[in-house]
Parts: C-alpha cells; structure tokens; sequence
C-alpha cells in the first residue's frame, strides 16, 4: 500500500500491514508534532483523510465535527488501501525553523567580571625537536616523548589519529612544534611560531529538550565569533525526556536518538565554522551542557534507570571523550568536556546555570530558577546549595495545551483583557510589514492570558470558568462551550479559533504550582523563608521575556521586591562558555555538583501539601503574595 | 568497454579508458599475483587475451614464444574494445588457501620453562556496591568509582563503550560484580561469582607480510583453545613492504592495506571463536606482532619515513589502543598491545622472536636469525643484545623467481639430482592418495636446488652454470637455452616446465649473501667470531622445514657445529602468545626492545665486502666454510 500527500511531491510512501500513517511517514522522513511519541494521548499529531480508506483507532482527541471533516490521529490511522492525506499546518514539526540567539550579552565582560581569565583546557607546549639522522633512529614518537619530559609533559597519551597525522606534522613544522593537548592527551601540531596565536577555536553546546544552542569561540581570547541554534530533532520522538527516555529503552530508540541530536549539534557546528571559513578540525575543545537525560543521550548511555525508581543515572561526572569518539564536528583528538550532573532530574545545564549567576561567590542567599521544557530550582550561597526538580512538564512549551505551541511565529505571546471584554493580543511574528494571524499560544501568552482572566473575574481562583453577563455571544472574548467543556476565545479567525479551555487552565495551574511548591519546599526544607531570599535569578529560554508581574499573579514567582528577580536567560549555554574558555571554570563547575544536595520532592513530606496549596491562583495562603491581594482588593 | 574471464562466470568487468586489465580486475575484487604492486617489472600477472583488441606497454617479462600465444601481462594491457581473457592458475591469487598451523608445540611447557606464570594484562577486581535507595541516588558510576577506591583502583578510565552497558551490568549482577580491567582502563562486568573462572580469551596475532596467525587463548588458563592462519590479502598490493609503503603513500591506500589486513584478521578471530562457541565480546586481550610496516599500517599511521634516508618510522612503543579503535573483533573496550618495534626494518616480530627464544634469560651468546619475506639478526645474551636488518628480500617466497611460489600445493619443496642428471623433486600436495603436478618452486626447494646444482657440479661458485657432457638434451635435468639465458630444467609436464634460471640462482644468491654478511657483519661489529657463538635460533616459516645442511652449502647458515641449530619456527606468533599470557612477557618485550641495539647496514662501513663475498658458493673465504670445503673435496 502506498501514501501520498495532497500538494506535496508525486512520492508514493510505501505503507506496511497495520504500520500506523505517522510511523509511515517518519520512515519518509517527515516528522509531525507527537508530544506523546505516538501514544494517542497528545492528539498533536493530525492529519486530512482525502482519498482511500483507513482504520482508526479510537480518536478521543478529536471532537465530533473534526472527525466528520476527516481529521485523524496519525499515530492512529492504519491505511487498509491506497491513501491520499493532507497534513495542517500545525501537525508539521518546523525542525529547520531559525530560532534568535541573543548575542548582545557581554560574555567576556562576565569572564572578568567572575575574576576569571581566558585559559581554556587545551594549551599549547613549545618543543624542539632534533631532527633525525641516519645515526639517530629515533621514531617520531619517542623524539617528541622526549622533548616533552623536561616540559613535565610525560606520560601524556596519543590517540591514534594524533600519530596518524604526527609524522608529516613533525616534517611540516621542521621539527620545531607546538604541541596542543588537553586532559593528559596530546590534540594536534602546529608550527612552533604559531604558539599562543589566536589558531584554534572551541565550541560550548546547550543541549536542551528542546532547543540546541552553539557558540563558536576563539580559544585564544575567548571572543564568540557565532552562535547557532535549532530546535533538537528528539522531539520528533517526543516533547519532554520522559517520552524520549521510553523511546531509548522500551523503543529500541537509543541510537537513533543520539544520532539525531549529534546531527544537530554538528550541523550548527559546521554552519558557524563555514560561515567564518574555519575548518571543523581546528575545532580542539568542546563543553558539553543539558539534562541528565539529554547528557546520557548525547553519551549513548542507557537512560532507563533515570526514570525508574529510585532515579539513579548512570553518569553523573562524565569522563572526558575524544571529538571522534563523541562524533563531533570537530578534531577527532580534541577534548569534549560534558558538565556534570546532579541528579536524574537535575542536570549538567543546572550545573552551568548555576555557575553562569554566580551566586556560589557570594554570601547572599540566592534563588535560581530554569524554567525551560521542564522546571529546577537551586537555592544556596557561597557555602551551601540545595537543588531539586519540580516536575513541571512542558506545557509552557505547548506540551498538553490544546493550542499551545512553541514561540515561534503564530503564537499568541501576550494576552490584554479590556474592559468591554474585548480581547489584544500580541501575535509573534506579526508586525507592519507583514501581517501574521494567531494559529496558537506559548508559555508567555498562557502566564499573560490566565492572570488577565483572573483579574477580571472571568475564571476563579481554582482557575473555573465565572459566567459573566458582559461577554460575548460568540469570538474572542466569548465562553463557549468545547468538546472538553467550555473554553476561552483568544482569537477567532478564518483558519480557525485559538482558544484556552478549562483543561489547558488545569494543566497551566499544575504546572505553575510544581514550580512554586518546589521553591517554598527546598527554602523550607534549608529552614529559610522567602523573606532571606536576596536574589532569584530566572534561567531558561522564558528567561527572556517572561512578564514577572503576571508570572507573579499567576502564583508561579513569589511575591517579592521585584527588583530582586534577575534574568539571565539561556544560562546553560552561558556556563558551558565559561568552562570553555576557562578551565578554572570547568574545575568549579565540578565543585558546585560536588557541594549541591539534591532533594528528591517526589518523597519530600511537605511537598504533596505546598504543591496542593499552589493550585489556586495566586495560592491559598494569601498572604504569601500581598501586592497580589492588593491588586484584587483594588478590582 | 567491458573485459569477460572466459570459463568465469558471465559477469561483464567494466574497463575505463587507460585502466589496465590488472586494475579492472582489482576493482572485481579479482586479485592477480602481482610481487611488484604491478609495476610490469616482476612478470606475474600474466592473462592471456582470447578475443578483442588490447595494446600492451611493454612485455619485458615475456617470452616471444609466450607473447606469439597470446600471454600479455595484466599491468601492461588496455583494452581497446570488449576483451575475453584467460587466466593461468599461476596468476591467480589463492588468499582463502589454509595455511597449515604447527599446533604442537607445548606453549605452557614454554611459560612455565620460562619462569613466567599465566597472569594476563586484564585482571578481574570483586567490588561490592551497596544498592541505590530513594535517599541515596548516587549515580551507576560513581557508586562502582567509591568501591573501586579502597582496591587501590581510583583513576581508572571508563570508555563511552563501557559505560553504554554499566547500568544494565550492574543491575544483572545484583551489584555484587567482577570488575575486568586492562592498562588503567574498565573492560567488562562479569558476575562476582565469576571472578577468577575461565570465561575469558585473548588474541595472539603475528601479521606477517605474507601470512598472518591468530591463536585464540583461554586468559585465566593459557591454553591455546585454537589457531589459524590465512595470507595477508595485503599481497595484491604487491609481495613484499616496500611495494605496501609506496601504496600506502604513493598510492593513497593507507586506510585499503589497514582494512585488508583487519579483515584477514577479523575472520580468523571470528573463525577460530566460532568455531568453540565463544563471542567474540569475550575476547577481552589482544597482542598484536609485527615489522614496523605491518604494524604501522595496522595502526593507520602513514609508513612513508619508514623507506626514506635516515629511515625513521613514526612509532616504535606503541600506546595501548582499544578493541573498537582497533577495528578488531573483540570487546570494545578491550585492550590492544602491539609489540614494540626497534627500527625501520626490525619490527616487534623480532622483539617477539627475540623474548620466545630466551636468549635475553641467559648468559650465553646466541644468534637469533628470522628468515621470512626479509632477513633479521640479533646477537646478543643477557647483557646486551644488537640487531640488524639484511634487505633479503623476498625471493624465498617466490618473489622474483621465474617460477617462484609460495610453499603451497604444486610447490617443489625439495630437490635431488642422481649421478645420472636425473631429478628427484619432493612436490607438496603429492602423495600416494593425491597426485600434484609441479607447478614452481618454494623457498627450500631452491635451497636444495641450488646446493643440489653445486655439489654436482652444474653451476661454479659463482652460480653460473657449466656446461656438461653428461646431461640430457631436454626435459629434466637439463640446462636449455630460454629467454633470458640458460636455465635448468627441474620438471617438465604437459602444462609446461618448472626452471631455474640463471637470474633466478643470481636472485638467491643476493639474498643468501644479504643474511650471510647481515650475520657476519653483526657479529664482527660486536667484536666476536662466530665461535663464540653457543646457539643459532632459526625462526620464520622457514624454521619449520629449513634443511640446515643445504643451507650451509648454499652459504646462507654459519658452517657451525649443526647441534647449535635450534629450529623455532614462527616466533612471532610465540612471543605474542607469551605477552598475551603474562603482562611480565609484556614488560619483558620492553626492555627486550630498549636493550637492543640497532645496526644500520646499509652504513656500516664493512656491510658491502661481507656481502660482495657472500655471493660466492658457499663464500669467497673458504675458511668459514670448512664442512662444505671437506664436502666438496670428496666429490
């Protein structure tokens, strides 16, 4: 049996006996939106039935009308002959979508500002050589042995792609070299004259659930010359590492899921050095920072026991790897640094985040905060650091959220109720030049359009539904009632309505109250109260433009001065810079997952009580968030 | 254009414009003997054009008579349409031949004779872990690290390889575990039970030029399960180093040779495995013997410097490699020794030699001569040990030898001439059961030839052949007239003639004289005569079926007292075995190869008299030869 696309290429996709159309298509190659891996349960993954005849099976995530239009669920479509299908706009994956990368931050400006120099952990040894002779017989090998021992150089390894290369270098350079190594381990060769000139470049990798984010970098001085990032192709397998990790495990899927993220690291890698003319070899240092999931993938390991009770890794201070080993673009002897990890749950990116604020240099007691696909909290100073994970899942990624996506264009990334009930919103993408219509909403839009719906009076503080007299019959502004019960219309166009329904609420509250309950039970559980807090420093791709006052209506942020909060954006890529140009960092980013305790919340006491007190909007004790209460009482 | 093998199968070989038949042939994975790596200069890969029009470069090598009926050498030949062509068994290749593997030497006898016991580089270390609870996540790693610390093994390195499979292991042996371990690095995970039991092998492997010999070893035993042996594939590249370099270089078939050889290697691994039922995962140790090229290209590493002035090659103590850099059939994380070379021409097949024959263990002065498809002497005791590489050549393998062959079946292994110019010749293969025509003439059967043709009077002392009344006017035992000059007839059957020719006896007689002057001059450079040396060790294939008397005729072997003959055979295979069995024969081959002392022949001052006097039958000084002195005087 065979597939075709209505629109796309005149390719016949072949079709297997009771393959499902998502997995057909994946075999092709084309990668639709399955939050769940293909489990039926996301209901993401929809397609047009046009021509021929298939099974489904079941389609709870579709409403009547849908599947009487021809919507169905990929993963659960199963072709019983030849079949035409049109796939929306919305069920298609975008992996190759640009995602902007600040660069306007003053990395360099940090290294200093941290006391910290450029000194990256592949340095270069002047050595001279004599050159053989027919009395001396010397090999290669044993002639550079030599010349390193008085340098206290000895004992140092070499791969064999090093000797590979090492004769015609050592004839090259006339025998007068600079030998790079790293880690006990020589990297490359290069003219003696060339030592401690700006030759050699490194790359810092942020591997998240998500997003994958490169920065090129001079060795030498430390100066990003380009960065790079793209969505990580995993979530074709997935939205959240759970999803992943089944598919590792129970999938067979391992290989296939490091290969995919390697593909993209090595495709930003490539890209950033061609763009400068740099070749990939004279990449000689990596560091490496994600999740303990993402981690153990980008290593090949087997990520099971991650999620298992009782959620033990396999690593958690990761050996260094050889560039040809990893499978990075970059010089087969060159070292990848991969940040240690905490805990399952708390990785290798929290590690850097942590780094990256600064906050274990000094005495004041600091919060920090990545609220990415997931959400981990540290709080601590310069002595002490506790660490947990909250469990928040992706929904403010558009994981779960019957409209939710991405923030990328389409998506509904502010929400303003006005006082007729009419409803502004902020479309991203959507400017003067070039008209954008809403097709979704992403984590901001959800923050900004739950807390102007409470403050309104138009949903509760359990997050119901208030039926109000004002509103309209019908378009944004409207109650209506859905498949799932009513929901909220944001926006109604020709295309369709993006609506927030009183189950997306739920899900926005759980999460947001994960959040709040791990901050409150980790400062309980180190005997603070919120009040000791002197900064909270907020990390994740939020980080940029998360709306701080709504977070804190929302009962997501404490309530706090709010010139104590601190956004620090994508700080696991900004640690991973810092271990690169400086091993000193590398060395204290050891330091900090040696001195971080982790608390595991799943069996923390306090945590199940704060976590149901969080629920409500903004909390039920009320009078943990007073400038809150003010603003209700001021209604 | 395309090229048919008439009798093959209907399989059409495409020929490119100027691509030789050779080459197309090659491209088929159809090997011709081609000694010189298809130069036109060795007149081995002969075809013979049946239909089609070819032009031929030159057929220096070829008879009139052999051009007239069509014999045209595959290096030489372009095709100018469709060609058929028909290839003589003697051009043929025959790499899938079985070598026969002596298997009888006692090699525990050995071990034990030597003082050394069975204790190979990986060992096997009982940890037990305490169990991961919900109160202590300390990852899979880190736990194996903390019980690993009070056995004295902290900073052991673990490979992506090794931890890919670590939580699984742990969890199936119930984290009570044998950790295995090699040269600092982990290898595997077997069960606690299992520590000290026989459940582990190792790899001895000799690759020579032209064979190479895998013995597959139980580690905690020594015993030698199984061997086998198969030619080094290399030869299609051409028969002896030289020609591999150029390709290796020249060429650009570095990374060919090195795959050529991994997979001889590989499917005798895999074979001989196999073959008891054992996975090869479970072969944990590898010792790797070899010249300096062989083992160069083992390694991948570029041999060029090996063959140009001052002949230094690019690695002499090889660092330890893993399984699965190796490219070898055996656990990843395995570990590989190469036994350490000394210089451009004397390889760790030497160092090898040199450890298996215990001259290093004793006071008396002995001489170590590997006769293979080159020459190498050592001379030394247990004090000091010097060495020396002869140029020999290939010729004992048939290399250069009108009808030269290696000493498989259709070889003459052996010859006798009656008084009455008749010829006895031994053929392998031949026996009463099975009758093998002649088809060449191996290593010793030219040994025998030509001290045969000596004493009989039929060639001078300087290999030329005089003329005698008394000898039959054609057929066997007759000196007739061919295409480069005269040559004795050693066979004649209806498939053609079996000669040695004048070039031929000139060709041995250079080799002879290169190990002859290699020995005499070795000996001299230390001061000594050969009385004072107490045993000569023969090693190389040779060792095994040399005719030690003829080979003193021939003045090749000192004229010494015979009982200080000791024939050892492949010594390269034995000392690789040893090092596999004991990690103290692989100290032991270290110091072999810092003790030895290298003589460059090709400048020492007394190489080239020693040798213009060894071409001679037996030497120009009779004095060193008094046996064969006596022996001719009775004649």
């Amino acid at each position: 049996m065979n597939l075709r696309i209505k629109g796309g290429p005149e390719q016949n996709i072949p079709l297997k006996e009771g393959q499902s159309v998502l997995d057909a298509l994946k075999a092709a190659e084309i990668y639709l939106t399955a939050s769940c891996g293909g489990k039926g349960t996301c209901g993401k993954c929809r397609i047009k039935l046009i021509e021929g005849r298939a099974r489904t099976d079941g389609a709870a995530k579709l409403t009547l009308e849908e599947r009487e239009s021809g919507l169905a669920l990929a993963c659960r479509t199963f072709a019983e002959e030849d079949i035409v299908i049109d796939i929306p706009e919305n069920s298609r994956i975008v992996v190759g979508d640009k995602i902007a990368v600040s660069r306007a931050k003053d990395l360099l400006g940090l290294v200093s500002s941290m006391g910290g120099s450029v000194s990256p952990a592949v340095s270069g040894a002047r050595v001279e050589l004599v050159p053989p002779t027919i009395g001396d017989h010397t090999s290669d090998l044993d002639r550079l042995r030599l010349a390193l021992e008085p340098l206290g150089l000895k004992g140092l390894n070499f791969s064999r792609d090093f000797l590979s290369g090492l004769g015609e270098a050592l004839r090259t350079v006339n025998w007068q070299a600079c030998l790079r190594h790293a880690g006990g381990s020589a990297v490359s060769l290069m003219p003696a004259g060339d030592c401690g000139k700006n030759k050699k470049f490194g790359a810092a990798v942020d591997i998240g659930t998500t997003t994958i984010v490169v920065y090129l970098v001079e060795l030498e001085t430390g100066k990003l010359i380009d960065a790079g990032s793209t969505y990580n192709s995993q979530i074709r397998y997935g939205d959240d590492v759970i999803t992943r990790i089944v598919h590792a495990t129970e999938g067979g899927g391992l290989d296939e899921l490091r290969e995919t993220a390697l593909q993209d690291i090595n495709g930003l890698m490539n890209a950033t050095a061609q763009r400068h003319g740099i070749k990939t070899s004279d990449i000689e240092l990596t560091v490496i920072s994600g999740n303990t999931t993402m981690s153990h993938l980008f290593w090949g390991l087997p990520p099971g026991s991650i999620r298992e009770e009782p959620y033990v890794p396999a690593v958690s201070y990761f050996p260094l790897l050889k560039g040809a080993e990893a499978g990075l673009s970059m010089n087969r002897s060159g070292a990848v640094y991969t940040m240690p990890c905490i805990a399952s749950y708390v990785g290798g990116d929290i590690v850097s985040g942590v780094l990256a604020s600064g906050m274990t240099r000094k005495e004041e007691i600091a919060l920090f905060m990545d609220i990415g696909t997931n959400g981990e909290v540290a709080v601590g100073n310069n002595e002490w650091l506790m660490t947990a994970a909250c469990s928040a899942g992706p929904c403010f990624e558009g994981s779960g959220i019957r409209h939710g996506m991405r923030a990328t264009e389409g998506a509904i990334e502010s929400v303003k109720i006005t006082p007729g009930m009419g409803v502004e919103i902020g479309v991203i993408g959507n400017n003067q030049a070039k008209r954008v219509s809403a097709r979704g909403i992403c984590g901001s839009g959800m923050i900004d359009a739950i807390s102007e719906l409470f403050l309104k009076g138009i949903i509760d503080r359990k997050g119901k539904f208030v039926p109000r007299a004002d509103a309209p019959a019908a378009g944004a502004g409207s109650i209506r009632q859905g498949d799932w019960g009513p929901e909220f219309v944001l926006f109604e166009g020709p295309s369709g309505a993006v609506t927030l329904t009183g189950v997306d609420i739920e899900n926005i509250l759980r999460a947001k109250a994960a959040i709040y309950a791990g901050v409150s039970t980790l400062i309980k559980e180190v005997g603070l109260d919120l009040g000791a807090i002197e900064k909270v420093y907020i990390a994740g791709g939020f980080g940029n433009y998360l709306n701080v006052e709504k977070a804190v209506i929302l009962g997501m942020l404490p309530d706090i001065p709010r010139e104590k909060f601190v956004f620090l954006g994508n700080t696991s890529i900004t640690g991973a810079y810092l271990g690169l140009v400086s091993e000193g960092f590398l060395r204290e980013a050891e330091e900090i997952a040696s001195k971080m305790t982790y608390l595991e919340l799943s069996v923390s006491p306090g945590f199940m009580e704060e976590y149901m007190s969080a629920l409500f909007l903004p909390h039920t004790d009320s009078s943990q968030f007073p400038t809150v209460e003010r603003l209700l009482e001021g209604r």
